[in-house]
């Protein structure tokens, strides 16, 4: 290629690189606009009177069957009994 | 709304609630695939030849504008001088 | 201080900047070891019969106080209700 | 035990998970104390003139030897040429 740099022993192919970059640094920026997103869409229940800790949670819990939270629920309450917790 | 819940003194709007977290999931969704193309990327730029550290190094870098870049640069040169690591 | 360094305009007390270096190196160092010694002792739970992940969610939670807790509890109770998820 | 706790079919050595939770809190105390210092150690050297995003990446950098460093230098210096950066 015209644009391939060399450097003592080493070729490397500028465009090629260049476009590698760029693919990354838009998949970052696209990223960046959700998670931002998603700060928004939390700021908007928080407004609305919804505990947003809360709802982190749910969303962990959702992530799971409910026979996976049962079970996790049961040793959490065997272990808090043990430790005087409740 | 009729799918109100009530617990003691509380009530949550289940259907607003439910949208919030639908949102977030979503989002949290597209955000992951991102991650992933992301990912892809790097290993199809690694696959090509090239050396990914230096690539994500090279992203960190462009974020900075040049003079920031060769501040930086002459600090680090400095630092390096004095310990004898050059 | 005869080890000082000059680049252009800046000097560096090398001497000085090594001992800040290498004060810093022996912290992390030690922050090492401790998390290293944190998980032996989260293996040696384990191979006793103890679910850590409960263990982590048990230290987690004694970090705040018993109204805190149940406060939390009571509105994620509802918001799962809220939900079907009970 | 004496301490045994019993919840349906399992049974917990309340003492003994006592025991593993406070080792590990202890530790855990540690280690923030040593992040504390840590954190003390670079406003210190800030205080006195030092930049701590260069003593940053040197801390970074002494963890690999000479040729290392040096070939990952030539691979950067290589991508900022091909990318127009220099």
């Amino acid at each position: 290629m015209a644009d391939d740099i060399t450097d003592t022993s080493q070729t490397v192919a500028a465009g090629q690189l260049r476009a590698f970059i760029e693919r990354i640094e838009r998949l970052e920026e696209e990223k960046k606009t959700i998670s931002e997103d998603i700060k928004e869409v939390f700021a908007e229940a928080k407004g609305t009177g919804f505990d947003t800790k809360a709802m982190r949670t749910i969303i962990r819990l959702r992530k799971k069957d409910q026979a996976e939270r049962q079970e996790e629920d049961a040793i959490l309450d065997l272990y808090m009994a043990a430790l005087g917790m409740v």
